[in-house]
């Protein structure tokens, strides 16, 4: 399977991913075996975290984004995090309307959310995506997130750069996002810059150049970028990705980006070990027996939570 | 000791606070056994939690609102919660000199934050503080948080009602909180409502009411409200008083209140569960041998995140 995946087999990196996915205990064995493996021909891409509210158009953006990158001879996947997702026939046909140029590209995969689950169990499986993408030959890596609570956090902690794209509007709408998400950006985008939007956008820019000149930058190479594009009409995409070039330039002094990555990986591990200790602590047969009872008692005030914890604790770790 | 606390004393009291302080194993044992016995006397106080940028007269606000209170014949417990502390005399002395009249009130109780650790340490030690508080007869329990990072969402998710102070300032400062404090909060208090600031005042409480309102409120019995004070004049604590006991009444519809505080007791014994299971394996002997290994070759790509954490797992759930 590795050569096949490595020789950029689609099947092969399908079958992979389904293995990834499985909840079944020998599928996840031969799954880590499978990226253990495969390790070495990993992080060769370009990774991306595309996040927007719903209705800035980013089905259109991913599209124009990945036509243009396969058109100059990259190799594209897109995948997504919505830890609310419950994939279905449906919505998989969903991700591939769409994006129905971009789905037919054969220089393209996309691939939509793992279903269910916490955005933990979502994001690792994510992560384990992208890395079998990599290995499949596919230089850049665009992850979306629907932009609900956390999931923000969880892809800039899994990507070299991350963008934000925003509608052509300003003053009021700009309290309407997050400013947690505002900081986690690199680049910002202001999207349907086109016909009747363009001074709009042009004053969304101007403000959000403002709001961003006030925030401290996470990096001491790079202040973040606000850019216009018009999906659209496809302007604006060639210098966007000039512009991930030159981010990506100014991070690699001090090894910068390197680094990113290697935080990243040590902090996937950690998140790895605390989820699985978990799971394993939930699932453990005399514990999974006293849980119910002692979080019913927790909840009446019959026993303090440390106590309870302490108690389960203990069950756990005896054998 | 438990019937000295009990009845009051405040020294019992404060050897108590120690106890749960005290990383020693023999004390938290102590500490731990204390508060199963005390747990019956627990609960019973409003658990208030309030947070607000430095410069909005936090502690002015805090004197006043609880001299307000002791002399309506309540007991006052004002504790803190701010992870990046470390507690010396001279911060001791700074709470003390910060709400002078207040700590010289022999209704109230004012407990700095405890030094270091993680803010999951320090949480569980402010809630373990707050039912030793509670047992010694305080009724209203006021925490406090500097407004970094995650802790106002620890507080709020140790208190009944949530407040978020603010200075009298509308238009752009509308953007310097962050959004996810605003949905927190369950009233909104512009402080400083006096001399010259109080036609900004109004005006900042417009806004605010408007941005309020466009948010889906956490409760089904109770949208955010906005007042004004002035702990200066102490002018507007009365309203708040009132406003705070409508909240508890509005509330007590469908025992949201209660239902709070199960939902949070359980959130308490699963957050005990992953941090005290995440010390012990940081702490087991060989675990702790191969751990700066591992997370080098993590690092270092030699080896998966998802890999490693399995390996490191296996070491610590062998014996």
């Amino acid at each position: 399977m590795k050569e096949r995946i490595i020789s950029g087999n689609r099947r092969a990196l399908a079958r992979a991913i389904t293995l990834v996915e499985s909840v079944r205990d020998d599928h996840q064995q031969q799954a880590q075996a499978l990226l253990s493996d495969l390790l070495p021909e990993t992080g060769k891409s370009v990774r991306i975290g595309i996040s927007g509210t719903p209705g800035v158009g980013k089905s259109t953006f991913i599209e124009a984004f990945g036509k243009f990158l396969t058109a100059q001879g990259h190799k594209v996947a897109v995948l997504t995090i919505d830890p609310s997702s419950k994939r279905t026939g449906g919505s998989i046909l969903g991700d591939k309307t769409r994006m129905e140029e971009l789905s037919r590209d054969p220089n393209a995969f996309i691939r939509p959310s793992p279903s269910g689950g916490s955005l933990g169990g979502v994001a690792r499986r994510t992560r384990e995506v992208m890395l079998l993408c990599e290995a499949a030959g596919y230089d850049v890596i665009l992850i979306e997130t629907v932009g609900v609570g956390q999931s923000e956090t969880t892809v800039a902690d899994m990507v070299d750069i991350f963008m934000l794209l925003l509608a052509p509007a300003g003053g009021d709408e700009l309290q309407g996002i997050k400013r947690g998400v505002m900081e986690l950006a690199d680049i910002i985008v202001i999207n349907k810059a086109d016909g009747d939007l363009i001074p709009v956008a042009r004053r969304a820019a101007s403000e959000y150049r403002g709001a961003v000149s006030l925030m401290r930058p996470k990096s001491k190479h790079w202040k973040p970028k606000v850019l216009m594009t018009s999906a659209l009409e496809k302007a604006g995409i060639d210098t966007l990705w000039e512009t991930i070039g030159e981010y990506r330039e100014a991070r690699s002094a001090d090894e910068e980006l390197t680094r990113q990555r290697e935080e990243q990986a040590a902090a996937w591990m950690w998140a790895e070990l605390g989820d699985t200790l978990m799971n394993r602590l939930k699932s453990h047969e005399q514990v999974s027996v006293a849980l119910p009872r002692m979080e019913a008692d927790v909840k009446a005030g019959l026993i303090s939570p440390t106590a309870a914890a302490q108690q389960l604790l203990a069950i756990f770790l005896e054998k």
